[in-house]
């Protein structure tokens, strides 16, 4: 904790470096674009796969894993999705010393290979679901990259069904947008928005895409998580037929979706405050830190004492006994608060004495002194105070931000100034959309379903007839 | 269960083949040499990576994530590292629709670009030890592959500490290589020789290279995992030094440690047979399967009494119960046969009638008729001595094939007919080993450690003094 950190009003995107960078979460590397995920980064990561992965579970899902290289020509099998990836790809041209007969794409996302083998693996329905989800590396050669929201390699998870109805793989497609906002909002502490994006912001090869959206402390939607409905397009592409139960042999149905490394990003942007990171209690990867403050002459008592109360939150919490003889206790607090831990006990000769700890919570930083023999239950209910204060303020914090907008010198300006999410009628074109986009840095992040009847304004652009009332934003 | 397996007997890489497409482990990928991980495959590697992974952090170790990419000039950087991978390096020229400056590599192992970023973070003794693990996927251009074995790309975990001491370093080198040898046998049932390389067969890079080697049913070895004592070779190739307790400037001590995807090709060689996987208890995805026998007439009466008492095992034991009205109770013990699940309940209405279950394990098939309100207690018995006797058994192979040999001629012999584990006298030299290689295809495996003064025996190749008393096999 040797610098200080840029504070949240004089530069935003500096202090969300600055907290990465002291936090010791992610460091650059020497590759352009990749980033290195140090271990108090990836020990969020790993408690976010371990939720996730349960989750996916208890769904009917299970892992499988398949190839990080995929034959160019695979890409180029569904237009839409070569056109929108073409920009963004790594290509292994050499291996094993010779010139390769085809070049090797980096995946991108999986959907080609994982296609290729679905074609070889369904026959008939009774092959069918199919509900494989895939924890793995992928790469996108972007042009601006940003610590964890966007880096030319991210790790992530992706989920490849097949089924065989439409209504099957639209069913799956809306229950695990469904399990990724359970998980924004009870593990992050992050409220989100979720419906269906619009026909120029969906994924390139989709029929339909949905998505989870966050606001960040700045006021910008940063989008946490997708799941796309593909129809029968990647079954079209690579030829993967089924018997159907009455006999006839139609295309697969077919849903793919994904969360990555992006989340621990949305989480530090989310909470985190002009004194470094605040975690979620459910994902930080210590709960508690116990630190016993002490002088030469009180020391074995002290560090008896508080290590005997560390030994008993131990066997409930995750925690830490920094009893680091190197660092004074003041050091430590504004180390761990940087660090993010949820709460904070220490434990000095006063306390002892009375018997007491002192709580410190991270959130709020309010500090309360309970008796030893209550610190468990006491801290237990702070955790989960703590992730519902986290909660609530960052809803609160959104709705203060969302406006209904109902003209377009309305909604200019407030991209210009405060900006925020606007609530404004759409006509549903894309001419009024990229009008937006072009004048005001704002897309549509989600169309909540409406029946356009309910409409009563016209669209914020053109003011023609209204078919839906989008959410719109700047995002990351 | 279409087709039959392949008798081990008839043609042991086709049994081994066969099991691994028919129990649908993984599957050939349309890219040469890369295969995919099927579900039930990477159900395995869960377990094996779920219970490594706790070893680590219980020695200590914490997990991060690195750059897939590395530039070609770092691998350049360590003369012997160079050397060892630059015949299977596949190269990235292109990226985002422009030629790169420098090519970048995929990953064969990550040595190179972990202590580039060493050199950032470590400063002082403070700094250290580093105790860094990672879960990734790498590339290596093999010309020959074999499902799980050897493939060009595989997954895995490397460990990559830094220490202030050589004592330090070597101490976490063999530490992990003692992990690994509890890992084989606590979990895979898999007896393992742990030991140190002889010079030409270790880590491009390392100053000395240990590892765990295991026998296979046809009796040559596998390499299942290995540790490298790295000296100061990559701390110096990328300059990465600390300041001392007494004040100098030293480089940084290293270790680097891995097992891959290749240890589920181990169990299924070392314990399978021809009627299809066998599966350790400890990593078996499904420890019981449950499996109801009945007719029209009595079908209620057998699910419920058969599902009753799979409830119960659930609680206690990872259990499919397999009630598909599709395939005749006959065709399902052959199928989970197959598939290597450890413990088979089957349920009809005779042992409805008498309060009972009938228990068959996979190893041996024996079939046990017993009490249902014992199940579970049997069951959990019988798990561990399947456990048991799985690796008593491979013990016993290894022994009755493992040969003391003096003459070169009985030596030659051995490599010629049965083939297996030769303990021979060695006088030290590359020379004699390079001869053995070339007139036998074995290498030395290990080498024990022994004090020459007691070896009464001359070099089984040249005659003259020996130094050491190695294993000799062929190997994957």
């Amino acid at each position: 904790m040797a610098e200080k950190i840029t504070s949240r009003s004089d530069n935003y995107s500096q202090w969300y470096i600055d907290i990465i960078l002291q936090a010791k979460l992610a460091d650059y590397s020497p590759v352009k674009g990749c980033m290195v995920i140090r271990p108090r980064g990836y020990a969020i990561w790993e408690k976010i796969q371990a939720v996730l992965d349960g989750m996916f579970k208890d769904t009917g899902h299970v892992n499988a894993y398949f190839p990080l290289l995929i034959p160019e020509s695979f890409l180029k099998k569904e237009a839409e999705h070569i056109e929108g990836f073409s920009p963004e790809l790594a290509v292994v041209t050499h291996a094993g010393g010779e010139l390769l007969e085809e070049p090797l794409i980096l995946r991108p996302t999986s959907e080609t290979i994982i296609w290729s083998m679905y074609k070889r693996w369904i026959q008939s329905y009774r092959d069918l679901p199919i509900l494989i989800n895939q924890w793995a590396n992928v790469l996108r050669w972007e042009k601006r990259t940003r610590l964890f929201l966007r880096t030319t390699e991210f790790l992530w998870q992706e989920g490849h069904t097949a089924h065989e109805t439409k209504e099957e793989a639209l069913a799956e497609t809306l229950k695990m947008l469904g399990v990724y906002k359970q998980f924004a909002e009870e593990y992050m502490a992050l409220p989100v928005l979720a419906g269906i994006k619009s026909e120029s912001e969906k994924f390139a090869g989709a029929v339909d895409t949905y998505a989870i959206e966050a606001m960040m402390q700045d006021k910008k939607a940063l989008q946490a998580g997708t799941s796309h409905f593909l129809g029968q397009n990647f079954a079209k592409a690579f030829d993967v037929t089924f018997q159907t139960r009455n006999g006839s042999l139609e295309p697969v149905w077919a849903s793919s979706w994904g969360v990555s490394t992006r989340l621990v990003g949305a989480l530090i942007m989310a909470h985190s405050d002009d004194n470094g990171l605040v975690l979620p209690p459910r994902l930080a990867p210590t709960e508690v830190v116990v630190i016993p403050i002490y002088k030469n002459e009180n020391k074995t008592d002290v560090l008896n004492y508080a290590g005997g109360i560390h030994e008993k939150l131990k066997a409930r919490f995750r925690t830490v006994f920094d009893d680091d003889d190197q660092n004074s206790p003041g050091w430590k607090f504004t180390e761990w608060e940087m660090l993010g831990v949820p709460v904070r006990v220490e434990i000095g000769p006063k306390d002892m004495a009375n018997g007491n700890v002192m709580l410190v919570r991270r959130d709020t930083r309010e500090k309360k002194s309970v008796k030893a023999e209550q610190a468990e239950a006491v801290i237990q209910d702070l955790l989960t105070d703590i992730h519902r204060n986290l909660y609530n303020k960052a809803l609160k914090f959104r709705n203060d931000n969302t406006s209904d907008i109902a003209s377009y010198k309305d909604f200019t300006d407030f991209f210009e100034k405060d900006s925020g999410f606007a609530v404004a009628a759409w006509c549903g074109s894309r001419e009024c959309e990229a009008k937006v986009k072009e004048e005001t840095k704002a897309t549509i992040r989600i169309v909540p379903e409406t029946d356009p009847s309910t409409l009563t304004k016209g669209c914020v652009v053109c003011g023609s007839k209204a078919q839906a009332l989008p959410v719109f934003a700047k995002s990351y």
